[in-house]
């Protein structure tokens, strides 16, 4: 017999990107930044742990959103702290959303959203982008029951963009919350934080899996007004970033150095793989993200993918209902690049 | 204007136990561990931060999974990984119960059952434990709609265990699966790890927060069957672990001296502190866990409370609707409760 709730039970369940054992795979699938985290988040982590876990952490952990709030120019109050943007996420869906309540978002983009609402048993309401990866009217049409859209902005897996003034007249024209899903933003040329200030129905989530290359390490935030982080904190599990990670974030979101020379350097290779890529015959759609998205003309995607994996090199294999397909490349470092196109030449010409 | 759902709007959120800043507090208040973890633990940590946290973690937690299902003797598909074993509290709910469906639990409990119920939007079924602590029929009547019912066994905050054959002939009575919440169950003479294997409807969870004093790494699992296990990892976050909590959990259990001797320890202060409180007058009841319940007959337990914790030591004041109130005292150092007794004999003497 199974007990789950008929939603949970027609499911298949989110499948995250692949994480292959051992460290001879090149790993370009899942946009983990290719270099290691500061050296101050490896310190704070060892003195945390050696200063002992018996305690529970900060419930809201403090120490980060002081931090974080110095750094982005906010309010601590405007902060609220989670297991990776994956909890924020969760946590907007369930604060929001109720069952047979709708969400709204844009497809290709993060699949995570359709799991969202499929747990809370929600009504999904899905805009298709453009093909220039712009958003149409549909996205801000007024709808029944609507009770939040989700926005990644870059989006994966096209990288693209869209400006802060679009943002806002879609924040504006939207008969619900916002939450401009920003796991990407420090590798692209704007962001979206200062229209939570003007505009309450704006949230802008943040991931340190990225561009803090700290995706083992599950720390993310969202950004919103008070009276929408005190309802969000009602619904996070109390203890939900534990007293390592807590440092860690702290720790890395203090070390803006370390960051302005992580996000020049990915972005340096993003420059160059795409341009070698557009050589190879592959569109290529302008990134602002740590990934670049390339869609060949002919060829097929899936075998590319597969020819990769089965030389050491997995790329992320992408193929999207009434879209089409796309090999999703994350920005790797210079060696791993030069090796993925190694490969990837023969593979293409030979065709 | 307010966005969240009614159900969220409606509630006050769970309120943790206080976390005083500073070191000098004696805290007695939240059942932590007074002992650091193994140091098997801090180096696990330490050289996971090491070798970098660039990468996602294991998203099932399979080093914890496979040390864990040795020790405890079942196999690594029958355990699901939680970011401490309220995310799995969390998780369960989440899969099995929908709005306006029903939970069930005993009063007085872990009063974050309630607190789960609100955020899902189900109705609560709520049994009230005998005086003896006990439970009546009520507990396994069938009802409408009911879908899942929690039992801390040990119960907090008065400590008492059901034994394995009471709760396997719950188990069997309920008209939905069971939730046994086994926090404390390390310092308790038995447990109901061996109904998961006869009863599907029986999930057994646990923590490191406690026995392994681990409260700050944020480390849960339970123990089902895998169709039930199936149905979880469906709603769980994918990445709900870090790669240093796995590192460290792995590292803990794997440490059974460790547990043993700590356990021993902890339960030798609680037989002392719990006589010692009834030579102050309390009426204490017999624990299985790591604090003790404690009823004065005439004094105010709230300036008891009070009291003590204007001189440093901070306990945990509990007051339930339709019971009573007391104050639950975490099994703390032996020095701590010297601290504490010596505090509390001349506030009881003399009034």
């Amino acid at each position: 017999m199974n007990y789950a709730r008929p939603d949970i039970q027609a499911m298949t369940g989110y499948t995250p990107g692949e994480q292959p054992k051992g460290t001879k795979v090149i790993k370009l699938n899942t946009n983990e930044n290719p270099y290691p985290a500061s050296p101050k988040v490896t310190e704070a982590i060892t003195r945390a742990a050696q200063a002992g876990l018996q305690k529970y952490p900060d419930a809201s952990g403090t120490a980060f959103r002081m931090r974080a709030g110095d750094v982005l120019g906010v309010d601590p109050d405007w902060i609220l702290c989670g297991n990776g943007s994956d909890d924020i996420l969760t946590i907007a869906t369930r604060t929001f959303v109720g069952e047979n309540d709708a969400v709204r978002y844009a497809t290709p983009s993060y699949v995570l959203y359709k799991t969202l609402a499929e747990i809370q048993g929600a009504v999904q309401d899905v805009v298709r982008y453009e093909r220039d990866w712009t958003l149409g009217y549909e996205f801000v049409a007024p709808a029944e029951r609507l009770k939040l859209a989700y926005l990644a902005n870059p989006n994966s897996p096209s990288g693209t963009v869209l400006q802060p003034g679009e943002v806002a007249a879609i924040a504006d024209a939207l008969p619900c919350p916002l939450l401009v899903d920003e796991a990407y933003v420090d590798f692209a040329d704007s962001n979206c934080l200062d229209l939570v200030r003007t505009n309450e129905r704006v949230m802008v989530s943040r991931t340190l899996s990225k561009s803090y290359a700290l995706a083992g390490l599950r720390f993310g935030y969202v950004v919103a007004q008070p009276a929408i982080i005190e309802q969000m904190a009602k619904v996070k599990d109390s203890y939900n970033c534990d007293a390592l990670a807590i440092a860690g974030a702290t720790a890395a979101i203090d070390d803006q150095a370390w960051l302005v020379e992580n996000v020049a350097k990915v972005r340096a290779t993003r420059g160059r793989l795409a341009a070698a890529l557009g050589e190879l015959g592959f569109a290529v759609t302008d990134s602002q993200a740590n990934f670049v998205w390339a869609v060949h003309p002919t060829l097929s995607h899936e075998e590319l993918y597969l020819d990769l994996k089965s030389q050491g090199v997995l790329v992320r294999y992408m193929r999207y209902d009434h879209w089409g397909d796309g090999l999703r490349v994350s920005v790797g470092a210079d060696e791993q690049i030069d090796a993925l196109l190694a490969l990837l030449a023969p593979l293409v010409r030979g065709r």
